[in-house]
């Protein structure tokens, strides 16, 4: 095991209701002056923006609204905006993971006197910096965000979706599991699938432990068992729970400690959502199991082995498991009844393919960091993979 | 899933000589007035002591040592001495769980004018007061106090042996798996032992979900594989670094999230080590087994069952696997090398069990809050199966 730090200071209350006790001392131990960030309409349909709002009373608030899916720093430049026009004490960002994220990039760039684009472009300025409390209410299972320091941010007119990176991660999130009751199936699948691949870029590691991996199958058979049945039964408490609380734990730092290598599959979507603005976790259901069977070696055999025997449960010889693993991972993908190949989300020529691979390649690092270093021709390959079901379904 | 909240400030410096570079800034950070806190002659025959000191110059070190296994009261209130004639900032504490088991309770005690036995027989007092910050370096995988509020103290005066909780767990702890190396095959073995239970004490819970039980599952595994592998090869550094976080992972709050029931085998065993002071884990060892066959019913059998199941690769039949996760749990142990009847660890009669049991079960509310709820007769039987291994050994 290699040398680490660790330390997640984030405060959790999670459970039903969490909000109605416990939201007005959260936000107001921060200060009086708060900036409230949202999405769409969605809150406001649910009633959960009059419901936040009856918690603020007393305290001051200035609303940014309509941070987008693949957040866009134009709403960060907006957000910029108003904390320093309002001295904003706190941030309370009420949303999925775009909306968290750009909260969190908006919580820094209070302390920062130019484009927070910059801020983006390189996290260790964010490090630099000093940065609003957080408090969030997380209404769709997926990214993570509620518990690290990370955001991904797009910009569309240069065609970039990058990870950063700041000091603090929220100060306090609230995870209520019946606030995601109302999120589409196709936003619950593409979350579990977040969850399934965040856990795929920390399992497969040169240095994977025997503690962490023990962790992340737990948290993998939690995921596969749980995702099937809140799309079936949206208002399934413990499945939505379940959910909920496996992202949390698989990106908050824990799962990881002691890894070596950087991730893989999310610079190759991340390009695929800066071109095509498809949906992250779809983008990430396509190309796992393309990746997984590009990876798939003599020296890689034998963690692929304990994937399908620890995750799966599969028995058999090394070949057999891992190749059984593969196959279970695009079944329980495509039984999500998400798009499995780039033309089912309108990707349906290779224009881009090229251009997109080398800026993954270079962006993620994937010829020195990757758990299987890459080259711009392995994106390519990986890609070509992904323009038909052929290698899944005979 | 319960409702739960969730928090964990501790920053954790794991691996090998991490205490070499940052252990000065660690405890300097709080101020210069150091209360060092340790057990026997170990550290100074080891070379710890002399490593630590030389990274204290500058800051004004004030030393309590010989702090005990089963730490006593009355080393507790000699730290209070200290602590207020001394006006600590910070305590450095520099061995197992006992030795931070104390120095967690005189962090308190600076701030409480009367015996710090008041602290420990109502843990509601200390939430009330303020806290010392606690560093320490772990030189013992067992107990998980190196990242939680939790201490348990004894008195043999009153042959009392209690748990208390603080408001704060550790500031810094550092982990360096190498420090382990020279800990005995029995200390090896009871420290695994204690691990294995802490995970046993939530994992068998009526409210268990499917992500805290599926990272658990991962840890037992990890202890379970890795225990052997530190007894047979004491420099092995995965198996000693798997130990050492599996300790903390399992005890830091978040593998019993939403949890109901309280612990049933560690209040029984607070009555053995008070009565007999013999070794923690050992204890635990000797008492899991029989209270694992004395809890099997048709009714937690499919919990048992899972257990089998996940932790320990079982196949067959509900009844088949929970059979033979009681039995694998047992063979584990006595592979360990450790006694694992009574008699084995000197108690040969059963002079104070009813004494012992009737404490157990108001101590740990065993009537109301176990997971198989147990009144002193249940316990006595426990006990009474321990006196031979008659159940396990044919």
């Amino acid at each position: 095991m290699n040398n680490f730090k660790f330390q997640n200071k984030t405060a959790i209350q999670f459970g039903k209701d969490v909000i109605d006790n416990a939201l007005h001392d959260a936000v107001a131990q921060f200060g009086q002056n708060v900036l409230f960030v949202y999405g769409g309409g969605s809150i406001k349909k649910s009633g959960l923006y009059d419901r936040v709002m009856s918690k603020l009373a007393g305290l001051t608030v200035v609303e940014l609204s309509d941070i987008a899916p693949n957040p866009k720093i134009a709403s960060v430049r907006a957000g910029q905006d108003l904390v320093k026009a309002h001295d904003i004490d706190v941030i309370l960002a009420v949303g999925g993971g775009s909306v968290i994220d750009a909260a969190k990039v908006i919580a820094s760039s209070k302390f920062y006197d130019a484009d927070p684009w910059d801020l983006v472009l390189d996290s260790g300025k964010r490090y630099q910096l000093d940065q609003l409390p957080v408090v969030d209410i997380l209404t769709l299972s997926a990214t993570g965000t509620e518990m690290n320091v990370g955001s991904v941010i797009s910009n569309p007119e240069t065609h970039q979706k990058l990870g950063t990176g700041g000091p603090q991660s929220p100060a306090v999130s609230f995870l209520d599991p019946t606030l995601t009751y109302t999120v589409s199936k196709w936003q619950t699948a593409a979350g579990a699938i977040d969850i399934f691949s965040h856990l795929t870029e920390q399992y497969f590691d040169r240095s994977a432990n025997d503690v962490t991996s023990g962790m992340m199958a737990g948290l993998y058979r939690a995921v596969i068992k749980n995702a099937p049945i809140a799309l079936a039964d949206p208002d399934n408490y413990d499945a939505r729970a379940a959910l909920m609380w496996a992202s949390t734990m698989s990106l908050n730092g824990l799962v990881n400690v002691g890894n070596i290598n950087g991730w893989t599959v999310h610079p190759i979507e991340h390009e695929l959502s800066a071109y095509y603005d498809i949906t992250h976790g779809v983008g990430l259901g396509i190309l796992t199991p393309r990746w997984m069977q590009y990876s798939l070696s003599a020296e890689t055999l034998p963690r692929f082995a304990q994937f399908g025997r620890e995750v799966w449960d599969l028995t058999g010889t090394d070949e057999v498991v891992a190749q059984g693993a593969i196959q279970a991972t695009f079944d329980w993908i495509k039984a999500l009844d998400v798009p499995t190949t780039l033309p089912g989300v309108g990707i349906v020529d290779k224009t881009h393919f090229e251009v997109m691979a080398e800026s993954a390649v270079k962006v993620g690092r994937l010829a020195q960091a990757a758990y299987v270093p890459m080259q711009a021709a392995d994106v390519v390959a990986i890609l070509s993979a992904a323009m038909t079901d052929d290698d899944f379904i005979q």
